[in-house]
């Protein structure tokens, strides 16, 4: 079969790889239906994290069980699915606390690679959540963003304990930020303002239930934030982007009180005790918990009422796939679907 | 009247000083009935924060009014009240989404220094809470710790949002940390975990509701709460300290989607954005708002629930301020009452 492999930064690869097997007896293999490029995938295809040796990529999937391990219970050849970027068990612990990401038996699925045309899922009963029945085609898009950006977004506002009738900030227009703003309209949020500088972000983030747009940045951003405040800071912030500028931006965009959840993977970013003390401000963040919110997210894409598929604003084949990762390096797309 | 000056490390002075006056329509003066040695008053006796002048010292007391501004309504002359180490007035958005010690006007008591014999009182109706009737002479000092060290303990537990049944872990055997422990008891906590290596601290902490006792430090003191909980950590862990070890020691002891309250003045502390990110620690600190619990823990004090005032190993007489730093400083006491 064949797959994408990083080889440099700015150097993907579509090439003939490995056929997946049943390695562990709780697997599964997968046929990709649909897969894409994640934001995260840049910080290497910038060169900004190593990569010392060719490294299969991408780890966003949804396919048809092709064949499961002789201990995999619930999930079934034919089965449509979507599954999570860390494996999990969902029994242990950490998985009944509701993270998942944080599973004692936990592997990370894109290990594997998942820009591919076939995908070994690990830990398939507690990793993989499959559709009553195979969805129509039209539907495939917001469900391959439930197995990272829409579940991410949705931690993002859980993280910071969205409440019905809160204001809420949103920093990173990416597709994170957009689906963070699908999640703080779900959860009730009042006031959404996405924190955004480009028209077509914009206008999606508006469209997903954004209810203002603020265009500044960094200290002029918090201090735009706190003028449509009363001078207090919004109840929750959603930081979405990952880096030091944007860290401080979304904590000093809070309230005292207020919280930020954080799912940019972090880079750089140190947190100085006495100004988070002095703040007020409550924070969580880390890889979301993908799992604990997919019943939830694909019920609401079945029914309509979230379309995070809206995301993708390319769809390539899967052979081009350096040319999705180009795209978006250069912010010429937001994210890119790729289908074998 | 005779108050406390810190002249220089070590430099503790009981001296003749300025009669306070009302100066703002909204001020009270009270007497003291008692005030106390707070542990981060030891951060300039020791030398750690500097001092550059003499500088009146103190800022936990409870007193008796003596008089009161123009505009003071709900305060009257004769009453005895505890109040909070910051000021605020109670009608801010951030008072009234319960974060008093960020309210928009707040003042800090303790600039003019509450171990003294009077004390101005800015802001005075939003400040102060009065008891139904004067207390008993042994309920005062469990209504003194409730000034700051039974108020910001509480605020501990409240910002890790200590539930029925949690596993807590209290960093910190202080004043502060031993309040964390009744605070976590009354919020039903259902394990409590004192780490601290003194007898008669451990025996007090046993006495406030701890369940178990871990002696070790840093990375061992972790690991053991770890071992305790089943490997994954405690729910909910109360930072009392407010070093780099101390916050590492906490967040490395809390389980992934537990929580930290961090309530000691953080000094020299940064926190790494990735291993907050991976931990999926949500974490909350700040000078506790006081003023916000002070009508509960009052409650709680005259009804016999919480006797947070043992904390107070050393009473002296106020003219002997100096001692009750020393003995602090040397830890020959918990905290020092101190009585004009």
């Amino acid at each position: 079969m064949r797959g994408a492999v990083l080889y440099a930064p700015g150097d993907v690869r579509f090439e003939e790889r490995d056929e997946p097997q049943i390695l562990k007896p709780t697997d599964a293999v997968i046929r990709t239906v649909a897969t894409c490029v994640c934001g995260s995938d840049l910080w290497n295809y910038r060169g900004i994290n190593p990569t010392d040796q060719p490294t299969p990529f991408g780890h966003e999937y949804v396919g048809v069980v092709e064949e499961v391990g002789d201990e995999v219970r619930a999930i079934r050849p034919g089965q449509f699915v979507v599954g999570s970027f860390f494996a999990s068990d969902n029994t242990c612990p950490n998985c009944r606390n509701g993270y998942q990401t944080n599973c004692l038996h936990r592997e990370f699925v894109g290990a594997g690679g998942c820009q591919a045309e076939r995908i070994r899922i690990p830990l398939a009963d507690g990793t993989l959540v499959a559709t009553p029945e195979p969805p129509s085609a039209d539907l495939v898009p917001s469900l391959l963003a439930c197995s990272d950006v829409m579940g991410t977004g949705w931690y993002a506002a859980a993280a910071a304990h969205v409440q019905p009738g809160d204001t809420v900030a949103v920093v990173g227009d990416g597709a994170v930020g957009l689906c963070a703003v699908i999640a703080a309209k779900q959860m009730g949020a009042e006031r959404i303002i996405a924190m955004s500088r480009h028209a077509s972000r914009q206008s999606l983030a508006r469209e997903f239930g954004a209810t203002d747009i603020v265009a500044e940045r960094g200290e002029d951003g918090a201090a735009r934030i706190k003028e449509m405040t009363g001078g207090i800071g919004a109840d929750r912030v959603l930081e979405c982007v990952g880096d030091a500028n944007s860290m401080r931006q979304a904590l000093r965009s809070a309230r005292p009180g207020g919280n930020v959840g954080f799912v940019g993977v972090p880079h750089g970013v140190e947190i100085e005790g006495t100004e988070l003390f002095y703040s007020h401000v409550g924070l969580r963040g880390g890889p979301a918990p993908v799992r604990q919110y997919l019943p939830r997210l694909i019920d609401l894409v079945l029914a309509g009422a979230i379309n995070p598929g809206k995301v993708f604003d390319l769809h390539l084949p899967l052979s081009q796939v350096a040319e999705g990762y180009r795209a978006m390096d250069e912010r010429r797309a937001i994210k890119a679907l790729l289908t074998p």
